[in-house]
């Protein structure tokens, strides 16, 4: 396999190079790199040569000659894509341009531990790649989202609150027996921001991804790279105080963000709303499926329930709140908010949006955009990708 | 003068990495470039030929022959660093590799608007020059820390808080009279994190520095670069709110750490314990010198005195629970505290600390060292030098 070879540091950072420029001529790419145009040409046929990029076609330019763009040979081999969330695990394969080639989403949780999760993974993998006609030897990396912070060296999960049956449990070695490719792991923001980096093209260099689903996490964006922090656990954003008299969170401590306004607390008081009578749509909805959901609350909200607003409301103004410290901290330029809570529609989106306007500075938020991730939930899966693909190019390449 | 001269890319990345890695050997600086030694070699010899670099002599390796350390020619010219703070300005000038030829501090009030002010620094910037028998002609850049926050590409501020008669004033103008050399403008705690930066010559590639003083501001060091976010404000962290039913800020909002901790209110809390009686040893301060100081509060908590002990403590858990959201966003190595808080004790950084470690989680804090500014004062006049020779440096590249 050819991307199995020596390549040089200049041939390794073309070859990222493309894959983060889709559809860039090879004059763009020497600007992209600050190399000469005549060293990217001959950079661009050595690996023409070997096979490692194909050409697709004649792109129209600006004028004059039409300048051909290149890419990653589809031929090369396949990607495995995943992302794990603390109910849901979302498989597919991809060409190397991160095309999908096969896809299959279900129902998981996390809390039956590793044992359970990885073996069904495992299944998935393979009957996709069956599905595709494609054999294991043919993956060329391997790239994984969870719902819990990793040491992104070793791929392990590190004390994981919504997994703790995961702590130091080794996904990389779980797959090592059915693939030879390079396997790694991230926390499943990291990989969500990751995703929308690459779908910019790194055209923003500085912004969020914050995640609200069970829990509330934060990917971050600086410099055009994702980063990580000092321990792998930037972005944990919830646990950031918002109510110094709110009531007590797990982690100890009072008033934590992610107690009073993440989904188990957006059902905890819909429930209320619909005991207390407050609310007629939510208890039907109660008396309906036994349950309630925040999209539920979402739908009540849509059909106008008093109640369902003020939760709605009640809940983006606090993530608004946690949000405005880490916006006067960070300075984004965007905001993109994405998990489970964009299905309870435009309303908690505007409220957040009030939140962070009030209670930011105004040089902070003048350009500030706020926004549901526009991969929605595709992000976190197209961010596994990513993972996949840069990171085995990445250790790929030799020092001169 | 040889630095104005056009150079590769190659060269001016030479030049950047032996100014941020003092005593490095030519080995030590190939590994570091990810060049070859040869490479390395000739490009050192070209740069010894022309005049930028010299060599230093021979340093002791770990075994072996013992390889020559070069450095920036100390005979190309001087920098000026100025560091004016909202109530002080200290001035210096300093060789290429930051050693001190001249210095002189002062008290100053930003308030009294840029014309009085840039008047004052243009005299003492011709005054120092004189004192070392240097001309105008070989300053070779200028950098300079302002207590506001700056749009770095043009070098001026933007609504700044504390000096509001300084919007939009070029500072870069003001000098051009007397100087040819490029001037670089940044925020002032902004220019401590570079001080700090480059005395760790890049050893530490993530961590905060916070100035409490008049009001409080963050530096970030993200990736090994100071980080200025989308619009240059990244680090206002005076407006994060540590209590929703605290006080009116002068922003608008309720319960700003700043207004809550920052020196104007450890003054108007001592001045409260003096006057109510609860602190003779301020009540005597106050009526020796007609006023109080955060540094006689820091006087009387080394004396034994409990209101001084509780106001000291009451701050630092404020800003450490600032801290403590700013800590699991951003989940830097070191915090660094500086400014005149520094003055005010030990006490402090041991409340700061406590709250922090409460409140945060232990992955963000489990390697976290919260200590204050290794340069201390020094910080921002040091950062004001790096600003200078570092971006001076970047400009003379030209592109392959």
């Amino acid at each position: 396999m050819p991307l199995g070879m020596d390549m040089s540091v200049d041939e390794t950072t073309l070859l990222q190079t493309i894959f983060w420029s889709v559809g860039a001529s090879r004059l763009a790419l020497s600007e992209r790199l600050d190399f000469s145009k005549s060293k990217t040409n001959s950079l661009v046929a050595a690996l023409l040569d070997v096979g490692l990029l194909t050409e697709t076609g004649l792109k129209a330019s600006s004028g004059g000659r039409r300048p051909e763009t290149v890419q990653i040979n589809p031929s090369l081999g396949v990607l495995i894509a995943a992302d794990l969330g603390a109910t849901s695990l979302d498989i597919a394969i991809l060409r190397p341009d991160l095309s999908v080639l096969a896809r299959h989403s279900e129902a998981a949780d996390v809390r039956a531990g590793p044992g359970l999760v990885m073996a069904r993974v495992r299944v998935l993998m393979r009957e996709l790649l069956a599905q595709c006609a494609t054999k294991p030897q043919q993956v060329i990396g391997i790239g994984m989202g969870v719902p819990g912070p990793v040491d992104f060296a070793s791929g392990q999960l590190v004390n994981p609150p919504l997994m703790p049956q995961w702590d130091s449990f080794s996904i990389r070695d779980a797959l090592r027996e059915d693939f030879a490719a390079p396997v790694f792991v991230d926390n499943d923001v990291n990989t969500m921001a990751l995703g929308e980096l690459w779908r910019l093209q790194r055209s923003l260099q500085n912004f969020l991804v914050i995640k609200v689903g069970t829990s509330i996490g934060c990917g971050i964006v600086c410099h055009g790279e994702v980063y990580r922090g000092a321990n792998g656990s930037a972005g944990d954003v919830g646990h950031i105080c918002v109510d110094t008299a709110g009531p007590r969170c797990h982690c100890g401590n009072l008033g934590c963000v992610e107690a009073m306004a993440a989904g188990p607390a957006i059902t905890r008081m819909a429930l209320e709303a619909a005991i207390s009578g407050e609310s007629a749509l939510l208890a039907a909805c109660l008396a309906d499926t036994g349950s309630i959901t925040p999209e539920d609350v979402g739908n009540a909200s849509r059909h106008g329930d008093a109640a369902a607003n003020r939760i709605i409301q009640h809940t983006g103004n606090l993530i608004g709140q946690m949000l405005a410290s880490v916006v006067n901290f960070f300075s984004p330029s965007h905001v993109f908010i994405g998990g489970g809570i964009t299905r309870i529609g435009p309303l908690f989106l505007a409220s957040v949006r009030q939140s962070i306007y009030q209670r930011s500075l105004a040089l902070s938020t003048r350009h500030l955009e706020i926004q549901y991730t526009p991969l929605a939930e595709q992000a976190g899966l197209v961010g596994a990708g990513v993972l996949a693909m840069q990171e085995t190019l990445k250790n790929k390449g030799s020092p001169r």
